[in-house]
């Protein structure tokens, strides 16, 4: 492309690195002389097997995964999940869920038609205040609520069962501390990937508690013991989201470089936009300052008369899918991993830009 | 790519239409001027709600779907479907699954998991001597044996239940008599598109008979009400498969056009290939000729010490994946819509070669 390509802010499925796109696309014939597409390769095959463990490989080094866990490629998303999870987790039906927004929510509703769920707190809150039972299967929490823009800037601390965290729209922006999580699970199509896969990380000893019921291929333990080829894999964006594993891998920034250089951008990133909406009479946002989420950052115009001229504007200003979420409504920012510095440094300048034409 | 591209006989994931990989590559970084990549894109957004309904509107006149099936794009494949139809179908726990190979053998299995099943019949046979009930759920046919070659050259007519049909290896190779079908299903990776796209076609009247346990992201009915759009679909794939079913459209063979020409071509290349072998006093095709797979064609060579160097001269003669599935040993040559006829012909030139020279 000769003209730059135009800020990209969905939510998801939403903004790849370039690089990767453009790599993407020159290996679309031919990858590395095999004479294939990476769409036309059997799963089973050495060529597929190779762009798979070297996946595995760096997405496991990124994050330090423990030994202790295994790492799954799957299908159906955090929806799906949130059957998949109680499925595979819920022995004796017993599942504590905090609700701290829009997913957490699903979530809770879903696992009633496998466990009795008890609802360990009605928003963001220090653990502290939980509802927890000692004999649950496992607590619930969503680190990153989409819709909201809240986000866990820690790990809650659970000692009553094991902690299964859906961090779909922020894995991969900061570094997660696997001592206090027994299962995590994200959808790609916010920082890894292509909609369609899943990633599911889950300690060893949970791989063995499934309910009959649970279908095999949607079995924890089923998928590690095949390393997540007992059916088919998606097997194009496990390739794509290898290529950015390996973009995070040699990204620098700031005298860093790989997750914590993408962590120190996301939160200059973050506290620019929460600065400029803070600082101005015509936006705001609503989120608590110690929950505010660095993926997700949804605000309002205070007078909603103007926002289809702000959107409208923002579209010339080649600023896309600034809409917020149709169950919230105003506006909605995702700045992911691969938004640059300058995509930000561009919606603020519109922001003020717009607000002196109309404040 | 200068040199022509090799021929990959892969049973799946498996060969794609050329120029629909050479437009997806194009289109890679910015899709029809939208600053976007199709991975990119909200699945919600108006770019992608155009490209989703176009592939559904191909496929539909395709295939020439009745009005009353809703056409689903799930996720999962052929081996969660497995789990997803009983869990959707088999409202009394009662399933009949005739056993004609590897794959209806798993789905049997696997329905055991929410219903008694009973086995119509333990091989390729005349549907009048199947063990079917009156008071069956449904009856379960896979209609392509991917791994044993045996192919329904017309659909069984049942009267004792809806048919489900598993038509994920030779789906869009021929028409579908949608008379005789109550669902059916496809895994995309042979002749659609990219692994992890499921295709489901199912009868509006089969739409509320899901098990309290059917997760939503799976239940057919609420996937159909939100337009596939429940969870966040493989947009990318479901984009991928769009191109292909407008190059079938397209497709033009022998004075017709679509898939009727896709057909015709598909018939001539396997009269070609089953010729061939049963000429040949070194390969042998062992099954029946009246349920042999136009798809899939396994085939021995009557001295298995050949095997390697059968298959080393393949690679070097530009021919790709032809070995046999692991559980049947031998050779296996798939030849989906996308294989050119020249494909057929090169590996019928390398068998009677190899033959000359070791038969």
């Amino acid at each position: 492309m000769s003209r730059p390509r135009p800020f990209n802010f969905s939510a998801g499925p939403a903004v790849l690195p370039e690089p990767v796109l453009g790599q993407v696309a020159e290996e679309m014939l031919d990858w590395h002389g095999s004479g294939m597409s990476v769409m036309e390769m059997s799963h089973r095959g050495r060529e597929f097997i190779s762009i798979y463990e070297a996946a595995e490989a760096t997405l496991r080094e990124l994050l330090a995964v423990p030994r202790e866990f295994r790492i799954l490629f799957m299908q159906g998303g955090g929806l799906g999940e949130n059957a998949v999870v109680p499925m595979n987790l819920a022995r004796t039906g017993k599942v504590d869920v905090a609700v701290t927004g829009s997913w957490s929510r699903k979530s809770a509703a879903e696992a009633r038609r496998y466990a009795d769920v008890q609802i360990a707190a009605e928003a963001f809150s220090p653990t502290a205040q939980w509802r927890l039972r000692e004999d649950a299967d496992y607590v619930h929490v969503c680190t990153n609520e989409t819709i909201d823009g809240i986000e866990f800037q820690e790990l809650p601390r659970i000692d009553t069962a094991p902690l299964v965290i859906d961090c779909s729209s922020h894995v991969l922006s900061r570094p997660i501390n696997w001592s206090r999580v027994g299962c995590a699970f994200a959808g790609a199509q916010k920082n890894i990937g292509p909609a369609g896969l899943t990633l599911v990380f889950v300690r060893e000893d949970l791989l063995d508690r499934a309910l009959p019921i649970c279908p095999s291929a949607f079995n924890y333990k089923v998928v590690a013991e095949h390393q997540s080829m007992f059916n088919t894999p998606p097997t194009f964006a496990i390739y794509v989201a290898g290529l950015v594993f390996q973009w995070i891998k040699n990204f620098s920034y700031a005298g860093k470089t790989g997750l914590a250089a993408i962590e120190q951008r996301n939160v200059e990133k973050a506290t620019l936009l929460y600065a400029a909406l803070d600082g101005s009479s015509l936006y705001e946002n609503r989120v608590a300052a110690e929950c505010r989420s660095r993926m997700n950052v949804p605000f309002y115009l205070k007078d909603e008369r103007l926002n289809d001229a702000f959107l409208a504007g923002a579209r010339e200003a080649q600023l896309l899918q600034l809409k917020g979420h149709k169950s919230v409504g105003g506006m909605r920012a995702s700045i992911y991993n691969a938004m640059p510095l300058e995509g930000v440094q561009a919606l603020i300048s519109y922001l003020q830009d717009f607000e002196k034409r109309h404040g």
